[in-house]
């Protein structure tokens, strides 16, 4: 057996999340099918980096899986391709080590979150980006998002329900870009609790919007309970952009 | 009654066309529902600037319809939107005379065909881009479209099924214009025979990927007859994205 690392992108909109579930269309599922088209109806087990929830997307979700087979690796893609449906694209294939884990082993992620500023929605992104028809003062969040920088106990940023122990995590950093009429704010760091990008996203908005001070967000941090947070934004904005390695 | 005449964009990957037909969605069966829901169940006839294909999609699509109500022009964008699927946004509305007719009163159309050059589809833009992953030699493109532009029998570059006896049309323009990694084809004329834009681009992109050359562009025309142009470019790259009235 060979293992495969794979870069996989793919539209959220039309998924109930990453992972399995009974009777929900998943993306894990579908690369789950693929792979046993592809390995004539041999059973293939998936690793992701992460879950991701419903109508959140991926730019860069990596996976890996075990196969007896020994296809050159460029030609992985187009295989997996051919079996996979439209919302769902292999970009990348890479043979690794027996031990390289696609979710153990992750040193970083990149996380994107894109906003629309405009007055009408647009309907050709509507699953694409979160609208917003109000005014926004950016280098507000800017300066909310520095204060999110660092290494912190993110547990205000965190969805109540979680049952992760330790919430201390390290944010490298949050950029927050115009790209034409959308807002993307690109945060890195070495791992993210359930909902924190969408938290934190949300938190930073409501600063734009002038509905929550600077300090409040300060506050958030040090007091370290969701309901001093913003709301969780969108899912339908969210990418996981990129996961990072050390062994790549 | 008044007469009302409203923008209209919408994603055509989840209609079977613009024209109403027994038992498929369209775009038209969308509008004329939430006409009569905003009617308290009275039936609206919508008449539009004209059809378009099953995938095709709009930015500024126009219609007309009649109604007894006097809400104000800003209000119906919001009544029918209320109303309407999030894949159908009305942008705009305005009273006209009762003897404005958003099909028979067209001055001009402007269509956009947009193509993704690049090696890998994007995912996110599989249903609102052409994908194209050889390469395409612009400048050749463009010089053939300068023969096309002007007043000519577009017989050549019409379905073959069509039944429009007069096939003479005047294209004002057709720029090739990129946008990123994207090719973005604009194409305004006085009128537009069935399948005509599409015929233009996938003949267009033949003489860029060195398929045919500005010649075989110049006999089509001189022909007129649909073999000697290219193959109909796909309907999901096209746009219908603004239509032109005098009495605007």
């Amino acid at each position: 057996m060979k293992r495969l690392a794979c870069v996989v992108s793919y539209d959220g909109t039309n998924f109930s999340g990453y992972q399995v579930q009974p009777n929900k269309r998943t993306v894990q599922l579908e690369l789950e099918k693929a792979l046993k088209k592809v390995h004539k109806g041999q059973k293939t087990h998936v690793v992701a980096s992460g879950r991701t929830d419903a109508g959140v997307h991926a730019r860069g979700q990596v996976i890996h899986f075990d196969s007896p087979y020994h296809i050159p690796e460029a030609q992985w893609p187009k295989a997996l391709n051919a079996c996979l449906p439209d919302d769902i694209r292999i970009t990348r294939a890479k043979y690794v080590s027996t031990d390289f884990h696609a979710r153990y082993h992750t040193s970083g992620k990149e996380y994107r979150y894109r906003v629309l500023k405009s007055e009408q929605v647009d309907v050709f992104r509507r699953n694409l980006v979160t609208h917003i028809p109000y005014s926004l003062d950016v280098e507000e969040m800017r300066v909310a998002a520095q204060l999110i920088v660092g290494t912190h106990d993110f547990s205000a940023f965190c969805a109540a329900n979680t049952n992760v122990v330790d919430k201390v995590r390290t944010l490298y950093a949050i950029e927050i870009e115009e790209y034409g009429d959308e807002l993307h704010f690109i945060l890195r760091g070495n791992g993210f609790l359930y909902n924190m990008v969408r938290i934190i996203v949300g938190t930073l908005l409501e600063v734009g919007n002038k509905k929550r001070s600077v300090n409040s967000v300060r506050m958030a941090l040090e007091k370290c309970e969701r309901e001093y947070a913003g709301k969780t934004a969108p899912g339908h904005g969210l990418y996981l952009w990129a996961v990072q390695y050390d062994e790549q």
